[in-house]
């Protein structure tokens, strides 16, 4: 069996990011614009997972995301099964921005769907309209966030035929400002709080539709437990505001979050400070994930570098509150692990358990 | 000559309509979601252009928008002149939100780009690249809103391959809130203030690309001035809110805003309550659109019922304030006709100039 891996699988980033470097430096150069409002921006927001504006009084937070390829992986199984599962796409496109807008303190309050069409025969599936709809308006309830609107815009020729863009923009309200999560309190001795994922959530599904290509039966591969490989690819990201907004109203503040995406655990040392963090107990890793590293002939290293593996969140909190943290995201159904601590040291991030260790050149996020 | 209708270019609302509903009303009943933040929204945003949440002190208006088809324009120009034109289309982007959010008398804030390619491949141009970067950035300073980020995924068998799709989100602020721009006021004796167009802008976009397929020339077909068919679609959407943000500052609050996009003149009744909106004086109509109403064969109706016709914004003001307005648009760069009044009586746009009536029958925009 032949390895695969990240770069046979899909995005070239050496192609995005000079570009993107591009981009980050103009758009930090039109901070100023705010002033002539009598605003300013959280500077430290930039290259943070929302851009955070300050009113004075209060905090807006806002974010764009995108669910990426996933909905190429539902198309498949409808073929197999009949189901849309569009339902549980709106999760995933709301939770991308929805944990990722939570990070920096924010309460998610109203969103907005951006819904591409490759024509508009697509909007024409009812069964799957209705589903889409539906799964949006119970992940919005879920977050309690009001959705305020949106585009559905047919683009032939610019979406691919027969396929949909799917992305949410989303406004959130940091109250009071000193729930603003930049950072600036994160030191040695703070505990590090996983919560559970509920599989791939949306990162790593390049590869994931790489293998499919190749297994014999493709997304019908049965899993262990018996589960279809192209249906447990499509469990819905655990949306985590409920957990942050629990926290807040807990008087638990955290030092940091991190959204664990693309570049997997690599992304536990997102933080811009030197620090080393040293996980000790890792959490349970979904079958699906631990199909796709065997399947894939992937390292460990490979494995927690790219995909989530269990971990979907990451809070850092001060250490006498980790366990009442965990206790309190295990309360609103999320699986919660104290799983490591912040250390004086360079940056890095240490999997005990597995003898790994990622270096702080292997992130880079910031242009 | 055979004619070329909206229906043949490209759209099929029928099919995209019952979506839209289901989304409106599922979008609706999450709005009790923001009490639980001791928020609320304000209900009559709802099926205007932007959306807004009262937050007491401050009211926070949020969109997202979509350029459209229009990139293909640009792709087909490059091939003729060399040109990339992304500088312009980012000023289309841009502008599809910000002309969207200041029509309920927000001042945008904060925007995300949303540029979502077809690969990574994609960004690898340097030059188009660079242009897109640098217009997103010039029509970001033209505005006063600061860029925040984005999303620039490369989505191979979701969008085209080498294709963009190219969305905008937007953050605004009303304040103070008797900014509010809701159409509560609106009342006859009112009148309409025309703020001219650039050209196309970025609806109808559809029709022009199918026109250019059967031009012998094609977009490199000359206009009667000499520019190129392709370049004069190109021109950039003018960005509206350098105006709506000077009217404030001279004490101007509109009783009513129409982004004139698509629908065409349709959208001067899009305010919910029944008013004869009467235009005396038709602005300068933009060389490239009376050439494509006129190779498309289309029939005033239908050009003025699609196309902002060179009225790109609507300003609703009471009378006595009209000529000032259109003076400070004017002094802001943007050419202002006081074009028509508010009357009593039926649902309808009436074209005096052209014996046209678009009656209340012929735009549906609330689910």
């Amino acid at each position: 069996m032949t390895k695969l891996d990240y770069k046979q699988a899909g995005v070239d980033y050496a192609k995005i990011d000079p570009l993107k470097i591009l981009a980050q430096r103009a758009a930090a150069s039109t901070a100023g614009n705010l002033a002539r409002h009598g605003l300013a921006e959280i500077p430290s927001s930039r290259g943070e997972s929302a851009y955070v504006v300050d009113c004075g009084e209060f905090l807006i937070a806002s974010i764009t995301e995108c669910l990426g390829t996933k909905a190429l992986v539902a198309d498949a199984m409808r073929a197999i099964t009949g189901r849309s599962y569009y339902d549980l796409l709106a999760q995933d496109t709301l939770a991308m921005a929805v944990n990722d807008i939570i990070t920096v303190g924010a309460t998610p309050i109203s969103v907005h769907a951006y819904w591409a069409a490759g024509g508009s025969e697509w909007f024409h599936d009812e069964q799957r309209a209705a589903d889409l709809v539906n799964g949006w308006k119970r992940a919005c309830d879920a977050c309690g966030v009001s959705w305020g609107g949106g585009e559905t815009p047919a683009l032939a020729g610019v979406v691919a035929e027969g396929r949909i863009d799917l992305a949410a923009s989303c406004v959130g309200l940091v109250r009071p400002r000193t729930r603003l999560t930049l950072g600036e309190r994160l030191a040695p001795g703070d505990a590090i709080v996983l919560l559970a994922s509920s599989g791939i959530h949306a990162n790593g599904v390049s590869l994931a539709r790489k293998l499919a290509e190749r297994l014999p039966q493709g997304y019908a591969t049965k899993l262990p437990s018996g589960a279809l490989y192209g249906e447990a690819l499509l469990a819905p990201t655990v949306l985590y505001s409920p957990v942050t907004e629990a926290l807040a109203a807990a008087g638990i503040v955290p030092r940091y979050s991190a959204n664990i995406t693309g570049h997997g655990w690599r992304k536990l040392m997102r933080h811009p400070s030197a620090f080393t963090y040293r996980i000790h107990t890792l959490p349970e890793v979904p079958e699906v994930l631990r199909f796709l590293q065997e399947q894939t002939g992937s390292e460990a290293r490979e494995a927690y570098g790219n995909l989530n593996m269990g971990a979907g969140f990451a809070l850092f909190v001060a250490p006498e509150e980790a366990e009442r943290t965990a206790a309190i995201a295990a309360a609103h159904g999320v699986r919660a692990y104290v799983a490591g601590r912040v250390e004086a040291g360079p940056k890095q991030v240490l999997l005990e358990a597995l003898g790994l260790a990622f270096g702080g050149e292997e992130l880079h996020l910031r242009g």
